[in-house]
């Protein structure tokens, strides 16, 4: 069984997205095994600079890093990534499922990933060109990571 | 101030999706005249064949062209559309409010959209290459349409 982690930034504040969260974390422990990690955001000013944002950012850079196994496949959550459909994100997971065994999803705070974490990545993944926020994007990619791992398994999930 | 109407097809069954739907439509209420209509989804057997498909998409087509206001830009959500920006999308969006002043976002049930919706609307627009259950559709969608309006607006939501 394949090993995915979701490396977060920031709580979930709103009921209905740690409800969404919750449903969806659940159903995957039938297909994986599941652990998400969520770190502290870094306190930021109500309108901050460039690099107040770019201090916040290394400072969860480092502790997002600490989080990442070595072994794992990285895949970086990033608006310049690449898009995938489901399908294809399925055989991408098939393909590590039968390698390492072992995938990352990290997802950076409401101003994205330092440039270190999307460097130690092995890949940039992009839902949307669409900005959306980085919570709500928690529950779009746990959809998604669901979806293809269906695919996978031949379920009716994906018509 | 723009009219905005989504028309759906289908019930948002999770509680989580309904509170979200319910927290966007709050919040829109102050940038837009919002409006949302939820039309029946057309009951199918559990293994649907192709042509049972084609005949609920064209009784659920009926239902939703008569909910299309002539005069408003018309949407259809659809995965093979163009991708915008959330930029592009509201400088879309600010260029309707200066003409027709009415969009209407069309949402179609989890077999999609008939060719013949698609054919009536001006636009065809696709959100990710990823495919999507309908319900969350909704919540992206309202979302993304929130942040546009943030962006005309110039708040500081959109950062």
């Amino acid at each position: 069984m394949i090993s995915i982690k979701f490396v977060t930034v920031g709580n979930l504040k709103e009921s209905y997205l740690r409800e969404a969260a919750a449903e969806y974390e659940k159903r995957l422990g039938g297909f994986c095994h599941y652990e998400s990690v969520c770190l502290k955001e870094e306190k930021l000013p109500d309108s901050p600079s460039a690099s107040e944002i770019d201090s916040a950012l290394k400072k969860e850079s480092v502790k997002i890093l600490a989080e990442l196994s070595p072994r794992a496949y990285k895949i970086a959550m990033c608006v310049e990534g690449k898009q995938m459909s489901s399908e294809a994100l399925a055989k991408k997971i098939d393909a590590i499922s039968n390698t390492t065994g072992e995938i990352c999803f990290v997802i950076g705070s409401s101003h994205g990933l330092d440039e270190t974490v999307k460097r130690a990545c092995d890949m940039r993944l992009s839902v949307s060109e669409l900005t959306f926020p980085h919570q709500l994007m928690r529950v779009i990619l746990l959809e998604a990571v669901y979806r293809a791992l269906n695919i996978n398994k031949g379920t009716k999930y994906h018509k």
